[in-house]
């Protein structure tokens, strides 16, 4: 990967681009095979060609976004190297920019997570959990070193994620912000939930726990 | 109102109740007003006497939960005095609690937004924004009374409501949290993301613009 911040055109295949637009607008029940494949520009038979059911679309359509994800949150990661303010704070600019770039996948994987078969859910809480724990595991890097003060981690990681999760509900790219003013207020949103020291390097004065 | 923070059993009729629990299960488009009918004891046309369509029957079930968000708001509000901070934190805590109490209620308003014809969503939206409001005013007293440090209360005010609105997607009665430790998590959350002094008594040592 070349730069973890740059999400460039979707990684869908046509038809789970065309599937895409149709549960966005429709909901997952609200949608048929017919209009997939219509959207799609395939014949019906066309279609389960390529997949056998809706549910299979549903679990492609997720699977993909997951994946670059996780794909780009590793980078982001690795590029922090050690320091844990810097794996935190890259954790969640890579949480903000996958949202924005990828809207209707993520509005689609949290509003259908009701609409997914077992095991197609298992695997995508799976694949939140897993990045979840990366977030909540530099909370806790963090507050060992001292930068952050934060008694619950887990709730912190948690709320951090639907934070971000939340931006796909009203980012436009035509709108008033960039992407970066949104990058730079939740980074500033999201310091302020761990206890962050203070912008302007004051550092936290309350005494640590001991 | 006897007590903002209490939230009783819901407030809607038997068929909106059963109309919800059809939304929740299968999505707006993938209900029908015959399995609506269904839940609810109902034949077809006596749910059609009751509401004259299914579009209807959503704009009532989100009116009444916004309604009833709005009321506990006003009290709330009302309840917390003059002081900002007071204000602040009975506005997060009356949001939280709402969207424990009323889980279904909220998912449904806010995963079917597409599905609401122009004037319903206009007014969802009115509803809504008259929340995030007073919740910004709240913030903009605060940085004048330099109680909290926040660069950007408009952004703040809708990062708080969404991190409140996504409560109702993880909380579970039964769930390891009981729902003063929800508050007081999001208490915590809601402070750090407005640049709140931190608790403890120790004011931000930051100087504030002039």
């Amino acid at each position: 990967m070349s730069d973890w911040r740059e999400f460039g055109p979707d990684t869908l295949s046509p038809p789970l681009r065309a599937a895409l637009v149709v549960f966005a607008r429709h909901g997952y029940h609200g949608a048929s095979i017919r209009m997939i494949a219509e959207e799609a520009g395939l014949s019906v038979p066309g279609l389960y060609h390529h997949y056998r059911s809706k549910q299979a679309i549903l679990a492609a359509v997720v699977d993909t976004a997951m994946a670059e994800m996780l794909e780009h949150t590793g980078a982001a990661v690795e590029d922090a190297g050690s320091h844990p303010v810097a794996r935190f704070e890259n954790l969640v600019e890579c949480l903000a920019r996958f949202h924005m770039a990828r809207r209707d996948q993520a509005f689609v994987a949290s509003t259908e997570m009701r609409s997914m078969d077992p095991g197609v859910r298992a695997h995508h809480i799976a694949q939140r959990d897993s990045q979840q724990a990366m977030l909540e595991e530099a909370i806790r890097a963090g507050v060992d070193s001292g930068d952050f003060a934060c008694e619950h981690p887990e709730d912190a990681a948690r709320a951090i994620s639907s934070l971000c999760v939340s931006i796909s509900s009203w980012y436009r790219p035509d709108g008033p912000l960039t992407r970066d003013d949104v990058v730079a207020r939740h980074l500033y949103f999201a310091r302020g939930m761990v206890g962050a020291a203070r912008a302007g390097g004051v550092a936290d004065p309350s005494p640590s726990p001991s």
